[in-house]
């Protein structure tokens, strides 16, 4: 079956040649391949002004990415053996370096599937497709998984809000199986319940996993605040550390509450104080009346989109500069973001002028990234998003 | 004794204020305070264009950057107890997260000490002064160690290259002890001995020390590159975490006689073969005749100022697209930069550009920085300087 034609502009090859996977919608001679006549989610052959094969992609019309590259061979069959490949060498990948069958198994362009992610909770799946693309291929990527990891349940959790950018409605449905509203997750030694259906995102973030364990030499016997701590990610992986309090702050009911549990889970019950409302708030309630050891601060991504950066650079600074105030001399400050737009020099800068303003001597000891079950794709800048940063305050002033 | 005031021109107080530790000299008011007719090294009172004090700084008067401030207390007395607490603190950090006495004790602007660094060898120490107002406290300085580290042996290598931006002369001298040419580091549960005098730098490479344990889980029965290895600091413990073979190629024959005495020390002698030469050249010669598991590529800086920017970028691009070519699929390349002109983006779009001409599907699967041993001074980008690259070439083309 022939596939219909992607004509580019003269010189607009050039970014996927360089490896990129993306190609925007002003990238297109629609003279010769009217982009608005393909079928959304369908399998184009992308070619440069010349005609000259680049590859498959699977488009979105309507999109300004209005394709993303699936295969560099144009003669590739895309079908189920072909996402089984690509989902087996993914799966190899973390079946290497993690001791338990809890991680990200896809990770969208990182693993050369744009559009896809796939988390695993042991023998529970949970999907999310944000292209339509990838939307058309769910029958595709279900069968591949189904011979890949055969018994797993398969949860399609499409709730995330990237999904209007390409017109694609939200949808929660079981695929595969029968999945339980609470899902299991071991990280670093704790064992959790995370919320399937109700909860952020796919139910959890692994993405900090590497980011988390290095709280170990940070713990004991310490005083612990997290800020936005939903359900215990890191606040109780610090207490399991050694930590002697925790405090942890949400503004969900249903977050702390299902953190309490997580806590009763690891027999640390006893250390851990969860305190629910706006962060922005108890924040500042607090300042000048309790210190810490140790104040973990890990937002939501306060940039969604470009144009909410300088709004968002100023939300960081602000809970930065009240996180800083809490933490005593001596103690550490884990300052992390997910949000692409804020880069590690924009984060950094940041916590700068809080700290300076408020004359606290700080040195930066230590720098995280997303974990190795989130690849980074080289040539796509897009897919490196989390950074968490580490810094010391000085016992002395200077 | 009243000090000499240097002061500041309208608003050059700004960069200070947020925590910077630097001066350059065209901010000074030489009308009022003429740089070139105070004592280089000697300590001034740092004012705003208004006279209002910021804090008590060391002077350069012929450099660009013509003073450091050392303090933000105008009445602190810099004498041998100043120091003693700088660096009690310093050493209370480190005492707190290494298990042996093997790490940097003091890092520069990172410690709040511009200009001296300090490497530590259990009982032996090796500093390095850089500007001339650590030059002219060296006094102190030794005089502060011998009470805060009695019986050690001191040694100040002053041999590198930056000391003449200050006009300031190569020196090594035994300041406390004796110090004797071998020095001994234990690194990640490996014995290592490094040369004193004739080696790079103060003899060893503490910074990275924390990406070099990542190779842990990417070693174990592998065949293992090691370019540019100098003693052994990367291969040796890829050989300790159990790689099955290892070649390390110098340009030194000192290095590796020295790697091959270390592999001897550690059991490991019977894994590795040395090679000595250019890299590029002997790299060059392995192109399409051997493959690695694992490649580490940690070159020396490639761009000490910005003028050598440019070629600096083409000779990372040229050894990394040839370091790719020697790995395996399902390999790691493991490359490195201490340039810090050479931003993490910069490395990896060189990376990139060589890995898509030669069609290599590359996955960036963890970042590493410079190891907490070497703080980075929020407010000074230059104070960080170390980045590791960890590069998985997927199993099959895209």
């Amino acid at each position: 079956m022939a596939l219909p034609a992607l004509r580019l502009k003269k010189n607009e090859d050039k970014r996927l040649r360089q490896g990129h996977l993306w190609i925007f919608s002003n990238e297109v001679d629609i003279r010769l391949t009217p982009l608005k006549s393909l079928e959304p989610g369908g399998l184009v052959r992308v070619q440069d002004a010349a005609g000259h094969d680049i590859g498959l992609a699977l488009i979105s019309p309507q999109s300004l990415i209005c394709a993303r590259l699936i295969s560099r061979d144009s003669e590739a069959n895309i079908d189920s053996w072909f996402f089984q490949k690509r989902l087996a060498q993914a799966l190899a990948l973390r079946e290497a370096h993690f001791p338990t069958p809890h991680y990200r198994l896809v990770h969208g362009e990182g693993d050369f599937l744009p559009g896809l992610v796939i988390d695993r909770y042991g023998d529970q799946l949970v999907m999310q497709t944000s292209t339509w693309g990838m939307e058309k291929s769910i029958p595709l990527i279900v069968e591949a998984l189904e011979r890949l990891l055969p018994g797993s349940g398969i949860l399609l959790k499409n709730t995330s809000s990237t999904r209007a950018l390409e017109g694609l409605p939200e949808q929660v449905e079981v695929l595969s199986g029968a999945v339980p509203e609470q899902l299991e997750v071991v990280e670093n030694g704790l064992r959790f319940r995370v919320p399937a259906r109700s909860g952020q995102k796919t139910g959890w973030f692994y993405d900090h996993r590497a980011n988390r364990v290095r709280l170990r030499d940070w713990s004991k016997d310490k005083r612990v605040l997290d800020i936005f701590s939903y359900v215990g990610g890191w606040g109780l992986q610090a207490a399991g550390f050694g930590a002697k309090e925790l405090v942890s702050i949400d503004s969900s009911q249903a977050a702390l509450a299902q953190l309490r549990e997580n806590a009763g889970l690891n027999g640390l019950a006893d250390r851990v104080d969860t305190r629910c409302g706006d962060a922005f708030t108890v924040v500042k309630d607090m300042q000048g009346q309790e210190q810490f050891d140790l104040v973990i601060l890990d937002p939501p991504a306060f940039i969604k989109s470009r144009k909410h950066l300088s709004e968002g650079v100023q939300a960081y600074r602000r809970i930065n500069q009240m996180a800083l105030a809490l933490l005593k001399p001596g103690g550490l400050l884990v300052s992390a973001s997910c949000s692409h737009h804020l880069s590690r020099d924009m984060l950094l800068e940041q916590i700068n002028r809080g700290a300076s303003q408020s004359d606290i001597p700080l040195q930066l000891l230590a720098e995280g990234h997303q974990d190795l079950d989130h690849p980074v794709h080289p040539a796509i800048p897009e897919s490196a998003y989390i950074k968490a940063l580490y810094l010391y305050r000085a016992m002395r002033p200077t």
